[in-house]
């Protein structure tokens, strides 16, 4: 029986070059945020292209991230798709390659209600060993995870953990108060950077920080601080945080392609990347939107 | 060059047994459909089980439905995948089955703007010879595809049609409008089964019924009633199958199980399909569900 | 017993003037649209500013348009306001200048129910001896009436019509075919004016159309050859309306400026109104927005 | 110059009897509330039924308050309703009675966009001599007010401060950042009695929660922990009092009659409310759901 998986969980961002996966700059990114302590990493999520990739570049994906990571860290791997079969093939797949865990959000694109979501985790409960996490991003699936079905399937084993990209604090709350109340059957892990500290607070097990490809270190300090209760520095650590994270307020670019891309344009600007290119049909930043990029990463000290 | 695809073109409900494709009940259920005078089949749409496929199924249906057609009939394929590369994917493979044209949505689950829906759409435009249309489904992919964009991409070549499912009869009406002012490059098929009379009225070149699995002798005759300008047969027609629409009324079941569950339901009942099973994780219509998608076929006439 | 309210009902567009109610412009418009031939008049609906009014200002619309109109048609006020208690002050202003019948939406801002939406209306009935009416526009009030509590409300008397903007034509088609086996207890009247043409189909006994303050005659055009069956004329007159209503698709402006500004630019370049006034905090259309109106105004042949 | 507005500032719930103002338990109320070291009251807020009460209530509960009140906390009053001239009528009755500022929320109901947003509280600004805030409430407003126009009214010197119900999180470290940033022209108080502590860990200098009508002892604690900087404390203060919060999760009842719903139940379990009466069409909660609330106030102490 392992330890549960905790701390600072990076969603991998993926470099790209020539219209390929670039796995020099892949091992470059992967040993920098290892090197800096995090505890386990999270590839094929929502940052990590996981939508925009055939099931071949999935399969590239998980390879290189596999023979890069040897086994220092867990990886968690998304298995994110419309409906149940297609996501056990992505399980299959991310089975055949290894990974410690795998992540799943509700069905998405066709309507449907709650019954049908238990029923899809269930399924995939049964469908493998591997730890199933739920992924709670309603921005994206359109759907939120209630916390009662959560815990009901938190404390029925179906689930081991949550990873919240809800944006819904308050529920986070309750779920984390639930949570305790029934023993911890589940691990949280909050995927808003801005807000650590608040979900520190309210008790979460880790985070999953977009961000912490740029500076996994100040995630990692962050945790640290938070292990040692000392709150001022947590406190700080995001507030410096909050301030990086002002990359993706760029121009004329919404969603994942500011998102996304300006944490790509900051890993060009810090010698990580070689490109900042996006995946079809994104484009990369460009002209002031990478010198807003480099403005930030200057004042927030990660560029001299 | 072809003419253009238009008339009552239904988006094919797909008969389930044991888990697999039920290739004798799908041969009865398209051959009932074409000898009622459809004018072409749209197959993999949204009704059509495309999220819910994995790839080999999508091939089994996709062999299936046009060795059963054999040419009698035009046959468009959804296309429909949450970002370009992997719509290439299902491009290829609809290609591979000889389809005479695809249909897409904008890319969804990640979060983008307009800029990358014309990169997508134009994308897929170069990746293929055969007609694109596009498919506006905002309930599902959650963005509206804007007039503004659609008209651009007609005029362009990019779009050859557009399968209207946004519920917006307005933006609708303003479409067919400018359509007609730009000389007619789209085709305009209506998605939406129960005011189909008012899509004609609009200019609707056709419309992709969903209940026109059920009853598709009456969406072909409300067809010839508008062809023949007879608006009162129209509006006949389209208040009878409004109440016949009244099978997805059911309880305790919503979206895709209520819809495509009745439509499966009834047709078990017409004797055209051997079960009303759904993909997982979809749970058939069970007892009072069952009795009241009976009745309604009982009232409007479809059953004795 | 006097006769249903139905045909064409525009919503009266209100002339401001040095920040007043400018009562020469009213009474230029009013009797226009009453000359035009209109059916009713929708006073004090969303586009006749009720929520920008003050109960002063209501009060001295509904006294100008009472003395105007001087019996020759029946007026119909709206008692648009957040909750109960505030609907019913609305109803005694509109009760002591004599209006035929009011019209009240669900309660919004507080976050509700549907159990409150039937206690609200119910209240509503038991608290004046006027017809009501409900007026369904989610647009605005974030809630959309069902059809079930609609017919419910009908049959059971407290209701006596259904303004609809809830832009849902298939839910709108359901619920005529319901009022019509139910015996017709609701009048319904669509607000979308640029697809009446689909709700008379759908069985509409009328419309609230926007745009019928700027071109009265051709509402009432399409009306008659309803009436008469000539359905030909009904979508030409509405093609022809669809395009006078590009006067709304103006730049840099939404919503009600857009809407309500575009229509008092128009009766404006008409010599209707002496000023195309908004009330705070909206602007009036300027510049190039105006020149826009012109020009769809000439298109169309409104002016020379 | 007086000192900015800060701490803990529950919105007053009101108490009814006999379909009237219970000035008796209101006074009950306020003054164990004055004694429990709350630093300011806000009065006329969403849960305050501003927009549940004629002009002439509205009256009672300020002329109530303040003679209750006698200066011995400022009380901030709610001028909520749909557009700016109403809003100014507001302001006039809250100034006739000598409050100490003013919050509105943007425009509701009529469609608008920024602009209007910010003549808006720019219009009010100039009508009144009080301090002015802004209430950030999308959920009932349904426009989300950005930190680009709050920080730009802020450095304008047209708002005073912003009450925070906005439910975004990441927003609010953002725009308490900029606020930083600026001097710290605005007081931001959040109003999401669940996360008040990461709302303290983003900057917050206070919060307006609801549940501090029920508890208002335990608010005052977690401000002084926050104060001292003893997190842990503050911590268990929230945890505790998110544990209380459960008191809104009732059965069949939604939005403002669960949660202010629930609030009166407490304070009538308590002795501080005769009556847990609503405003029309709002019904109290009963049976069960008041012995839900019981029994949560049991398990957190405040019931024996």
């Amino acid at each position: 029986m392992t330890a549960p998986i905790r701390g600072v969980v990076p969603p991998l961002a993926i470099p790209h070059k020539d219209g390929k996966l670039d796995t020099v700059s892949l091992k470059r990114h992967i040993n920098r945020m290892i090197d800096a302590g995090i505890h386990a990493l999270f590839v094929l999520g929502s940052s990590g292209e996981v939508v925009f990739s055939t099931s071949q570049r999935r399969g590239e994906i998980l390879e290189a991230t596999q023979s890069i990571v040897e086994g220092r860290i867990r990886v968690i791997a998304g298995v994110i798709d419309t409906e149940t079969d297609r996501v056990i093939e992505h399980i299959r797949q991310a089975e055949s390659f290894g990974v410690d865990a795998v992540v799943a959000t509700a069905p998405f694109y066709a309507l449907q209600g709650e019954a049908e979501i238990y029923r899809h985790f269930r399924t995939l409960r049964e469908a493998t060993d591997l730890p199933l996490w739920a992924y709670d991003i309603p921005v994206c699936v359109h759907t939120k995870l209630s916390n009662r079905l959560l815990m009901d399937l938190g404390t029925q084993g179906v689930l081991s953990g949550v990873k919240d990209s809800s944006g819904d604090d308050v529920a986070f709350r309750w779920l984390a108060r639930a949570n305790e109340e029934a023993g911890h059957p589940l691990q949280l892990l909050t995927g808003h950077e801005v807000v650590v500290d608040g979900a520190y607070m309210s008790g979460a097990d880790g985070a999953v920080p977009g961000l912490g490809n740029v500076d996994p270190h100040a995630y990692v300090r962050m945790w640290d601080a938070f292990q040692a209760g000392d709150w001022e520095r947590v406190r700080q650590e995001q507030d410096r945080l909050a301030d990086l994270m002002r990359i993706v307020q760029v121009s004329g670019v919404q969603g994942f392609g500011a998102g996304i891309g300006a944490f790509k344009t900051a890993l060009k600007l810090l010698g990580v990347f070689d490109t900042n290119d996006m995946p079809t049909p994104v484009k990369p930043l460009e002209g002031e939107n990478v010198a807003w990029v480099e403005s930030v990463l200057r004042q927030t000290g990660m560029l001299d």
